[in-house]
């Protein structure tokens, strides 16, 4: 089977022009490797999954700087308190008939994240006020979480609910809601300036694969790429947290700096599918997260899907809420709460492929590159250089003129001062990171300079 | 028939899922009866009639603070003289055979508004010259004035026209042309602050009754409403007026604290009929009034049509005028001058309703109670305010969020202080009036103040 | 011939309503025949074919005040450097039959724009270097040049190519490439103020029709006509230059003036042909030369072709130069390198009409007469001025109003000094010069001052 994904993800690397080489093609693997290691994992967003996690992508990239910080229970985050610690052994249900049924280690949606402590016996009638099921999707078991109220409960497909029958049922969750504390990992990436580009994931939901294995892993595997460049320019703050309370409780511990030193930023989740990708802008809708990502998408995906802010539902609603502002934008191919799987059980290792995760990382790889080289260029001299004594220009003048001539003079025209590189890239309709060759030879001719 | 208007109104109100009440179904008939009281009358820009119009809306809606206020003719008022006042008793011809014709006493249309006296014979080549009538409207008697030149004539059906014989004609106007003075109500509401929300309507058409009995009478029942409020931030000033002599007198006396204190304007007209509505935009386009009544229309009618601002044909000439410049955007169901009724004698009481009235009255309701809503609002805390442990948000995560929830959190994101409530309910197309629970809630609990 | 294209402009004339009398049937035929008179003449963006156009410009249209100036060889202007001179008598190729083909004195197309001089016997092989055509429009000869690198060639059409046998062949070209100067000519037409309106145009190309003999020629019949305006707002600057280094060497000595006074420009080129109006923008897009532009083009030719900024290939490329960013627009009939004669022998007398050509005269005689008409204006009476009892507002008031009436309070609603004439003309959808009498007419009432 997985040398099927390969041939598949070659497949569509091969369409991809800009997909062509070996290595690529293992970086997908790997990537999709990672997720299949990780989905067992029974995550929530504190306790002992969270942190087996974390240490699994720290130690398998090798990002010795990623901290793993841990917040106490209790710890007053603006509106929201850290809650308990959560952590389970085992859950299942004995039917009438003595059979074990909703068995976590067959698959830990079965029980309800966060669920109490329970071991007793009751009635189909009460079992029912405990169960969780989806009439539409009936062979899938729904994700369920109860995180700021007490409970317990047990999800299931619709088909196994079906088959219930009326007699005694032993509920048994092994389970403890201590005080503990949240876990989240933090990696700081220094670069020339203290502006920092922020990268947000979420490590909290169990076995689930577009959402979320694949955002954490994509990430990580950016840091890691980022890590090994010669130079950056920005300073990269990248975490891993629990979605919700994760957010809020890094903000309410950094937001200051945040604000200060951020100029963009990138909510990661749901990147590992085939399926197109989906843009939500930030609040303010233009910022240069913002800016960059669409002039990527519109350039290598053009049928991406574009959201609004309105459609917000993961960590953007926290670095966008009122006050808080910072430039985040989020990237995903099907968006979560949009595509069938989602918040299910069918949400598994079959849904992402190597080049699903592989063209995220692409598309955010460009994005970051379109980041590092933003910079104002202003021309040095007035009217239009000479470029064909520097061998820029075509000496013989015919009907045809180049596109990568036309893109230079157009990119020259705008280098008034009053535009960064991207904006001009933007209005030019030129890809940025193909105008990479000819801005370093005008600048290298004297011809521009940062203004 | 009165009865089958209440059954037509009754139906209508069952579409339409914001009329459900007994007291709405009453409203739009006292409306309706008020435009049969006062439908007789023969009105003009001057004289008898507009004053005995102005007291039965008076008396009948108990509006003992609506001032009756007196112009002298003559009285300059910017580029304009106040004309001299007409009043009139009787006009008729009798044609050669001896019958009565063009009689004032079966519709007050068959005379030129504003004719002087005139008892004399003519021939029927003379009497052509003063005659109106509408060749493509062959049972419509016209409605023409002549304010500004003195002029006698008369307005007939163009089958009337057709059937006159050749011989002596002898045409009676029994009016009168004399120093007077124009005449105007002004009520003054007063708010919880200076600030004005300002409603112009004009009484000086004679019989018609879209244009113009409805504006009048579905503005002072605005009025009446408002009157009966236990709060209001805005102070309210409405006029009732002459068309244009009277915008331009009424400015003339007082557009000084008018500039400066109004914050929205409506100009009301033609809003008794049933079909779909009209908006005219100020000539800044972007005010108040606009933002209101757009968001209005937009969600409860939005197959309304949107003129341009150089549709104007009304009172919002004189109020957008340069120099004037006040927020005023105009409201209508049939716009002025694009019905095929308008300024005949089509535009009967079988033109308006109950219903119809009605609905312009709701909407103008909403566009008001979106004003004195408006507001600018900030969060007290950062981040998310935790709105589960408030009752206010679902404890257990499915697949599904709710509308309310979700316009709740999208609200919130906005409260920033950049934004007053009716900018962020149009930015995220809920009705504001629907977030009306929303917001004392969010205020009740702290999470909300004024900025 | 000439005669058939006399009617064809008639015809044309008949249909364009603008177009009523035998002047400008005359006018266009003027133009005609100068471009006749031009055709032959070697040009290049040096030497004496440029000299000799540019004094039967000035000669036939007896523009007295129009300078010739020269730029000697070496002279550096910005990056540039003034090139060699280039001058030629003669050239041609003997074929191995002993037949003469590619001869100058048939089309000067035949040489390579700036080649060396050559005199000597090459085998085919070596020829085929040196010659251009065209293989998809194998009976047109190409138009090629290269002036800054020294080389030698000849254009034939592809169809003489593919004759051509093996053999030795004679090249002979008879030119001369040695210091001396580049011209221009410049004409300033003073007017009661500093400010400017530019016009450029080019005057380098050999013998081709609409690019470019129609440019100069429609725009030096621009300059007869403004020379003899009783009274000009605006100064105009108006040159004849070589394309790219004409205008650099222009710019390089008279920008600082230029930015200083010039508030609208024009570069005219390729407007000869009958086919549609082109429009391409100036960097900045909205200054009044390209709202006065595009404001004619809408009321007269709404079917013009709109281009991108981005498409620019000829002198605009220097005024709206980073750093230069003159407020100039482009105007053509076929835009330069979108129609299928451009740069080839099939640009020709017969690609340009009378009609053609004065169809752009009146175009750019109807944008200059907007910019001098454009002015702010403010109303001197608040609320609308009483037109009826200056006979300027009809005394009856009936169903109808007529448009002039409605463009003239339109007009002044607009009238409070934010906005200039040519903006309201905009806004209210009127054509400015139509509009001229009635601001006359209003500034005559007193009723309209200039802010």
């Amino acid at each position: 089977m997985k040398n099927s994904k390969v041939e598949e993800a070659e497949a569509i690397i091969i369409r991809n022009s800009d997909l062509k080489n070996i290595d690529v093609i293992a970086l997908g693997n790997d990537m999709h490797d990672l997720c299949t290691k990780l989905f067992p994992i029974c995550r929530s967003i504190t306790g002992n999954g969270f942190r087996a996690s974390l240490n699994i992508l720290k130690n398998d990239l090798g990002l010795k700087d990623l901290r793993q910080i841990e917040v106490p229970t209790g710890t007053k985050c603006f509106d929201w308190i850290v809650p308990k610690e959560w952590n389970i052994k085992d859950a299942y249900i004995i039917d009438p008939n003595g059979n074990k049924i909703c068995d976590f280690n067959a698959s830990n949606l079965h029980v309800v994240n966060y669920s109490i402590p329970v071991n007793k016996t009751v009635s189909l009638a009460t079992l029912q006020d405990h169960l969780y099921s989806l009439p539409e999707q009936p062979n899938a078991i729904p994700y369920i979480t109860s995180y700021y109220k007490e409970r317990w409960g047990f999800c299931l497909t619709q088909n196994q609910r079906d088959q219930l029958i009326e007699g005694d049922y032993q509920v048994v969750i092994d389970s403890t809601l201590e005080d503990g504390s949240l876990t989240y990992g933090e990696l700081i990436i220094p670069g020339e300036t203290e502006e920092e580009i922020f990268i947000s994931t979420y490590l909290c939901h169990p076995s689930m694969a577009n959402n979320e294995l694949s955002g954490p892993v994509v990430t990580l595997h950016l840091a890691k790429w980022l890590m090994n460049l010669d130079a950056r320019k920005y300073t990269y703050r990248i975490i891993v947290i629990p979605e919700t309370i994760g957010s809020i409780t890094y903000l309410s511990r950094n937001y200051k700096t945040m604000k200060k030193n951020i100029i963009a930023g990138f909510n990661v989740s749901c990147v590992g599918d085939d399926r197109v990708y989906s843009y939500l802008p930030s609040k303010q809708g233009d910022t240069f997260a913002d800016i960059s990502l669409l002039h990527v998408l519109n350039h290598t995906h053009p049928d991406f899907m574009r959201y609004s802010f309105l459609d917000r539902q993961s960590d953007e609603r926290q670095y966008c809420s009122s006050g808080i502002d910072l430039p985040v934008c989020s990237v995903m191919r099907s968006k979560y709460g949009e595509y069938p799987e989602y918040h299910t059980s069918l949400d598994d290792l079959t849904l992402i492929t190597p080049a699903g995760l592989l063209g995220a990382y692409q598309v955010l790889q460009k994005a970051i590159k379109c980041l590092e080289m933003n910079e104002t260029l202003c021309t040095t001299v007035l009217c239009e250089p000479q470029l064909g004594k520097r061998g820029l220009y075509p000496t013989i003048s015919t009907k045809e003129s180049s596109a990568i001539v036309k893109d230079m003079m157009n990119f020259l025209a705008y280098c008034d001062g009053s535009l960064s590189n991207l904006e001009i890239a933007r209005i030019i309709g030129a890809p940025l990171w193909e105008l990479e060759d000819t801005i370093n030879k005008l600048k290298a001719e004297g011809l521009l300079r940062v203004c």
